[in-house]
């Protein structure tokens, strides 16, 4: 059976597109693949964009994307070394439905706001 | 200056749209809002649903995506005492983004087990 012929589903525990969707949504994966989107990025320039990431977390979150395809990581240079991140077209596919699904979010946080402090009220109530 | 004034941004660290976003893209809430799509489903309904997932984080899961107005929950009946868990209209706009993105993971599986092949050659050559 070739591969292609396999449906994959999140919703089983064993399938390998659990753990792939698990890289795409990451916080860290998330940013990143959000602020590729506007072109190639040096690692710090990555991490001056994406506010409060640490250096470790940022290279463990790329280097996922890259394993999984969605980011291609290039070493130009000797000394200085210059590493540069870009999407992959896989990668272009995928931020851009993350893109809609942060855009989502910060055009609706009046209304998380609103059920958060209802939540919260009614917590307090009880 | 009313909260509808300000521009939310993912990219800021203190900005409320970045624990909103975690909550709508933890795996188990991820999967809770997919689940939910097909109609409204009772605690135990969607832990079957979600394969893997254990009560506790299940429970935590649904409790954030209700707090964030993403998820209604809806206690029925005393003795037995049913929940049951719904999605609002917030939480169908996200479940349908939450959507897109599962289907092209699950889609694109071929090409992203293919390039994490590849990673793991070029790892294992150096």
């Amino acid at each position: 059976m070739e591969s292609e012929d396999v449906a994959y589903d999140v919703f089983s525990r064993t399938c390998p597109s659990r753990p792939a969707l698990d890289v795409l949504t990451g916080r860290w994966g998330m940013l990143a693949l959000s602020a590729l989107r506007t072109g190639p990025m040096r690692f710090n320039e990555l991490r001056r964009r994406i506010d409060g990431v640490n250096q470790k977390m940022l290279a463990q979150s790329l280097q996922a994307l890259e394993r999984d395809g969605f980011v291609d990581r290039r070493a130009q240079g000797v000394f200085p070394l210059h590493v540069r991140y870009s999407l992959t077209p896989l990668g272009e596919a995928a931020a851009a439905k993350v893109q809609e699904l942060i855009a989502l979010v910060e055009g609706r946080m009046p209304e998380v706001l609103g059920a958060q402090r209802r939540y919260d009220e009614r917590a307090a109530e009880s």
